[in-house]
């Protein structure tokens, strides 16, 4: 096992136990990922043994990681208050090489209250920010939209839903490369006064002529997936309402299309005349595509891959840490937040209503 | 013009000038619901001409039809606090209808907000419910399910939710011919503390030994789809988000089906294997069978149609409105609620908690 030397300019931590598969899984994702990566090293968590009975399988990939033995794992009943206090587990070690400096970005498929609790604990909220937030990558009909929260708070006040804003606008300018992404707010009309009182604030917030954001307004939750917005924004509750609608909605179809297929023998005869546009289709649409959400507001990248994971969806996830990383994700975040004052706005905005 | 006499057992009332392209559509979806109703009679309010133009073409549906002039219209731009002084309207004209007793049930594809604000100040909360809500049913993997409220009420408490799980029990048991219906509180995780407090705590008055009520927990947006409840309960926020989210997705895979098969010659080629494939997925799945979403708990039955609605489609609420009159809905809820004290039931959780 090589040693993973201090020069290497980009170290991704990877918590090797976290998923429905690992740590196979996940190491098949990380051979995939550093063929693609060639500048990125791994130091990866886990059992040493089990870990390394799948590294041996890809020499490149070894030849770019280290292996740390972590005796024990987080497990999906584990509580986020019992997790927090366990040292011992891959996923708190990978997390601490990003506290620490050894690594700028973890990765891990395992328990997402755990994985948030404890980056929230060990990597800290940046100072500006009240609450980090859960966020990810989505297809829309003509291209992709970046969602926040995703569920990492049931209940958000105007500044927190301001705050993911300003963290959504940096998102989308580095990973979907667009100078003016246009951001919404998730609400039930598009009319002014509909919806909740918090929403109908941070509207008012984010038009207000201190914030250098290209917002639009609101927008309802069936417009999503025709591409009317860059950035959609929410409180983590109806984020992760709206997120799992979609993609139960999505996975419903795909079942139905196969299944009545599969029932009828003249369907199956006419499948290779369909294998071009089913093939466009899955190329935009399809989920192991957009693995990875991630929590923003901290200080350092945590990345949640799904726990059902296939080998090429972890590296997915994999990829975009190392991108966000590449494009100083977390300090542009910082330095964005540094040149506005969302209280001080929030404060404006109150007095003058009332 | 027939007299609709008193004897006829079932009378509908309808606002023939709301949705997209009224009165033509309204007046195509009566003759539909007509054929399939011979012992429902209609109400018809709207422009007197414009109204007789379209009637004209149906003459079995015009012996079954008196037609009052209504000299208005509400707009969809018009909010609720204007309609509901405006005694003039096709749709204030047809709920009035049902307050008065000349009508059982009234019919509209008008301003949602406008038709909820009317019905409720004519028609009246039945006693023991605080808020009424938007119901409608919707097709899942295996059969169909009933989701309240859609939109009515922004923020609930848990007594609300409680009374939603009470009115869309008998809705299962009516519209579904469910015996025990299965009841499921809408929440992005299925862990006891998982969500919002309203919920946890309606969950608690649902479980109570009073309540006679198939209740099994918590269900998440993408459970939805597979059938694992016959009930969907939640706040009108978050039921107006799923509800959306779902029909946007559907949208988009719909449309992205047909812009990937009408780009590939190949696949034009392969479409007529797929008729029946594609026929048994739109029995299923196609919105058009699923028109109508009501207004329960108040004294009458209020129902909409989608503005978009065709001919068809609008057939479809109007024999959905029929069914649920002869079941006798509206008194069914009222004689379930008189056996409960959804308050009190909260009041004791209330203290055993605290």
């Amino acid at each position: 096992m090589e040693q993973v030397s201090a020069q290497n300019n980009l170290v991704i931590a990877v918590d090797a136990m976290g998923g429905d598969n690992s740590p196979r899984i996940v190491i098949e994702g990380l051979a995939l990922a550093a063929e693609k990566n060639p500048d990125v090293r791994f130091l990866v968590y886990g059992n040493e043994d089990a870990v390394y009975e799948e590294l041996k399988r890809f020499p490149a990939l070894q030849k770019v990681s280290q292996l740390f033995h972590s005796p024990e794992v987080v497990h999906n009943e584990d509580k986020p208050s019992q997790v927090i206090r366990n040292k011992n587990t891959s996923m708190y070690q990978a997390i601490d090489a990003v506290r620490s400096g050894q690594a700028q970005a973890v990765v891990s498929a395992g328990n997402t209250g755990a994985l948030m609790a404890i980056s929230k604990m060990l990597l800290k909220t940046i100072q500006k920010i009240h609450r980090p937030a859960i966020v990810s990558i989505m297809p829309h009909r003509y291209g992709r939209y970046v969602m926040l929260d995703l569920g990492a708070n049931t209940e958000c006040n105007a500044v927190n839903l301001a705050e993911f804003a300003v963290m959504g606008n940096v998102m989308a300018k580095h990973a979907l490369g667009l100078e003016h992404p246009r951001i919404a707010l998730l609400n039930i009309g598009t009319e002014e006064m509909k919806g909740k009182e918090e929403i109908h604030h941070a509207a008012q917030m984010l038009r207000s002529a201190n914030m250098d954001i290209n917002f639009i307004g609101y927008i309802e939750p069936h417009e999503i997936a025709f591409g009317k917005a860059d950035v959609i924004v929410a409180d983590g509750f109806t984020g992760n309402v709206a997120l799992k609608s979609i993609e139960g909605t999505a996975k419903l179809i795909r079942s139905m299309i196969k299944d009545s297929v599969k029932e009828s023998w003249l369907a199956i005869m006419g499948l290779p005349f369909m294998y071009f546009a089913a093939k466009k289709i899955s190329a935009t649409m399809n989920p192991k595509l957009y693995n990875g959400a991630m929590f923003v507001g901290l200080n350092g990248l945590s990345v949640k891959s799904h726990g059902g994971a296939d080998g090429f969806s972890y590296s997915v996830a994999v990829n975009n840490a190392a991108k966000l990383v590449r494009q100083n994700f977390v300090p542009t975040i910082r330095a964005e937040l540094e040149n506005i004052d969302l209280e001080e706005i929030s404060q404006d905005i109150f007095y003058e209503v009332y």
